[in-house]
Order: structure tokens, then sequence, then C-alpha cells
């Protein structure tokens, strides 16, 4: 835990998901504030995670609601973070606020159109997540030791961005900045293009249960290898589409590397194969280390 | 545990590994023989094996060895089994034999061809496994509620048959049979082709490690899905090389897939991609269940 703890009087989050559920469980563990604020717009949810002790009260109005909160967590769906954009900059535009987005080009840019360049809003991303949704699936220390990525602006104030990063970093989270561009390029690679390729992956096996009983054939490595392929299709396709044009770019690239690999195959070209395998090996092994 | 233990006199396994190892380890705890003797090209390993109690007793001369065990498993790369099957052959034709091989029809026309159709081998892949390697990597349980899959031939004796398959009952397993042939294809689809894809996502990180810290950016996501690029590219390449005719087979079926998933981005079909995803993770979730 960081030396210095920033103490909030009150944080908003709004969203009580996996990733809004479990900033709240590790905000209060870590005496972050005062009171934490729920937002969602399901009642049932407000209420469960009240009852729960996850937040100390819930607030249907966020036009009411943002008037008393120091710091917000936008944890929505990315689609529907401007409309909360707009309804900060008509109640409480000066209020710090970040987001936990996959894609940061689109929000920073409606972030400075709504909000403006003189706000107090930083984003986030926390590389941390599950293929799991909603607030039963939250879980404490999930930012623990996990990268999360800020991408200031050159408006950015310093002093928002230090709350920010010390935010994260009492909840273990290990800082890292970049520009929304150069973040939505690298998670293209890291992260989405594994998901469009598991998915395309999965897909084959569509219509095989009825032919044969694939199942009995299924190991570990199969199951840990497409669990993202589980992950919410609406969520994702968000995703893609938000950041289309970087996927495409790497998309390329790995069809360039499955057709090399496929050449040696084809031609019976072993030492060629077992040169690629071993140095792919060898980067895999490097990313653990 | 099967109700029936099928009690050998003395069960040797040819290789060390993984695989080998953890055998040593249940064949042990289920009481299954009275004497486990190891086979294995390296001398240190043997000795390993005996100091840390996984075999009774070890054999450098296969050839003698072979003589006193009444059942022998081989757990060796693909490409040196035939060799064991001419020592087989010319040292104790009848001993009841396994494998635990990844390609099955390979193997089992060579079983064919060498041992000929009176002889007691019976095939067999137990679908637990690892990325990692070598006799420290051994596990107690590796085969606890796995699926083996067994592929006899019309030739295969009936009780040689049940045997086998007793003996991986034992260990937790759950057999199924099918033809090689079926095997094979099965296991592209589910192991050989998941690898293969893999491995070429892995592919493109090469070089990258230079120009930027693309580590930052990685996730429990990425790690999960590639884990299986560690695996052994000597292993790996034999495999393909074995199994490359269903391999690119599924892998047509996978680009036709990919292409699929790409033409809706490219044309921004947020419809028809989202059709697909749910799709998606509706056949892996039914995986899990």
């Amino acid at each position: 835990m960081s030396k210095f703890s920033p103490k909030f009087n009150s944080i908003g989050i709004v969203g009580l998901g996996l990733l809004g559920g479990s900033l709240a469980i590790d905000v209060r563990k870590k005496h972050l504030t005062n009171c934490i604020v729920g937002f969602s717009r399901r009642i049932s949810t407000l209420r469960k995670a009240k009852r729960n002790g996850l937040i100390d009260k819930y607030c249907r109005n966020f036009e009411e609601g943002i008037k008393e909160v120091d710091f917000l967590v936008i944890t929505t769906p990315i689609s529907v973070i401007r409309e909360y954009f707009y309804l900060i900059r008509d109640n409480n535009p000066k209020v710090l606020v970040t987001d936990v987005a996959s894609v940061k080009e689109k929000v920073v840019r409606d972030a400075e159109k709504i909000l403006g360049r003189e706000s107090n809003f930083i984003s986030s991303h926390p590389i941390a997540g599950s293929e799991k949704r909603g607030l039963d699936a939250s879980q404490e220390g999930l930012f623990e030791n996990k990268t999360v990525v800020l991408t200031p602006s050159e408006f950015t104030r310093k002093d928002s961005l230090q709350k920010v990063r010390e935010f994260w970093n009492c909840l273990g989270g290990k800082v890292v900045c970049c520009s929304p561009a150069e973040h939505d390029y690298m998670l293209a690679l890291t992260s989405h293009l594994p998901h469009f390729v598991i998915f395309s992956l999965v897909n084959i096996l569509n219509g095989k249960k009825e032919d044969r009983n694939f199942q009995d054939y299924i190991g570990s490595g199969f199951k840990d290898t497409t669990r993202i392929g589980k992950s919410d299709p609406d969520l994702w396709a968000e995703i893609f589409f938000l950041n289309k044009k970087n996927i495409l770019c790497w998309l390329k690239k790995f069809e360039k590397s499955l057709s090399q690999l496929s050449e040696d195959l084809k031609k019976d070209d072993r030492n060629s194969m077992l040169v690629k395998l071993r140095k792919i090996q060898k980067i895999r092994k490097e990313i653990d280390e």
C-alpha cells in the first residue's frame, strides 16, 4: 500500500458489475473514503450491494448524487459513458472522474468534447477482469499486481493525475501512462486480437455437437485457451468496433504468421517450423519472467 | 477407484517425463503392481526416479528388462516408439503394451507392422498433460477425471483391452474408445489446431519487445490464452507433421471462421457479429457444463 493514502470524502461508483463491485470491496478495505455511493440503473443491484455492505448508500438520481461525491469511477459499458459526461458537466463539472473502459481514444475524445479541457477527467484502464460478469463475480484484490494504464492528455492537471495514480496504487495496481492511441494499439495486440482469434476458434465447434461427441476429446489446454470465449458478446462487439482500425492491423500480422506456419507444414519443412516454434516458446516464457 | 483392481506383477514405464513420472506416482498409490521398473535413456533421470521412490528399480538394458514386466507403458516421444516395438517383438512379443502418444494412426500402423496383429498392444491417449516437461513436473492425480482415449483395432484381444481400460480407470481416467483415424481427427480440432493458432498468435510478439514494452499491457486473459505457447517445440512439430492432414482440414475451417468475423468488422455489421458472438459464448459455456 502506498504511503500516501488519498482520502476522499465520498467516492461514487457508477455500474456495479464485476469491476464496480470489486472496486467497492477494495476501496472499503483500504479505507480510501468515508462513504461509497453506488449508482446503477437496476434498483435490485443497488439494494444487493447495500445489503452486502459493498456500498454505504445508493442514489437513483445521478444528477443529485454526483453533487455529493468528490471522486467518481465510471464502470459502465463504454456506450453509455458519454451520457454520464453530460450529466457531470451539468451538475458537478469539476469533480475528479475516471473510467475503466478497455478502449481509450473514443472515451478521451468524448470527455474532451463534453467535459472540456478544464475538467478533472483522467481515463484509466485496469487490466484486470474476467470472463465473468455482474456484482456476484466481484472479488477482493482484483487489482492487486495488475497493470493500470492511465491516458492523460496534455490538458490533464498534474494534481488530478497524481490523485488517480495514488488511488490505483492503493488498490495494489501498477500504474503506467501512455497516450490513448498507444493504449488502443497495444491492447489490440494483447487483449482484443486474442479475443477475436479465440471467438473464431470456438466458432468452428458450431454444429459439431450434433454429429460427434467432441466434448470427450477436450482437455484442460483447450479449456484454458478458450476461456475468454465465454466473455460477454455485447461488451466485445463494442470493443471490436471501437478499436477496429488497430485490431484489423494486428489481424493482418496474425494472418501472416498463421500462413507462415501453415507453409512450413504444407511443405514438410520441419526445420523451418522448429526454428519458429523454439523462438515462440522463448517469447512466451519470457512473458512469465 | 474401480472395484476390480488389476494386479500386475511388474509394470514397466519407458520414459520418465511428466507423463511417465505421474503414472509411476499413481500406479504406486493405487497399488496396481508389486514392482515399477523404469526405463530411460538418461541414467540421471533413472537415478532420481529411484531416489525419489517413484520406481522400484531401473533397467538400462531394455532387451533384458522387458522380459521381466507383464505390462509396459511407453511414454517417449512418438518418433522413438517404433524402436521399442522392435525390441518388444524380439524379446517379449506377447507382453501387454500401451503408449500415451497424442497422434494414433501412425503409432497403431507401426504396431501392426512391427508387433503384428497377434500382439497385445492397445494404444492409449490420456488427455492430460501440461506445457511443463520432465520428471520434476510429475504430479499425483494427473489422470483423475481426465479422458483417456483407447484406439483398439479389429484384431485387439478383448481381455487385453479390458486390462488396459481398467488400468486407466484405476488412475481415475474416463475411458472412451474410437478408431485411430477418429482420434486424430477430433484431437486435431480440440488440441492440435488450438496449439497451432496460439503459436501463430504468440509469434506476432516477435521483435516487439525491443520497440515497446508490451509486457505492461498483458493481463491474465492473454497469459491463460497463450499458456500452451510454452509447450515443447520438438513435441509439437512432431505432432503437427504426423497429423498434418487433419490439422490442415480444421485450419481451413478456422480461416473461414476468422474471415467471417473480420467481414462483420470491416462492414460494420454489428448485428451479424453479435449473433455470432452470442452463439460462440453459448457453445463455450456448454463445454464447462
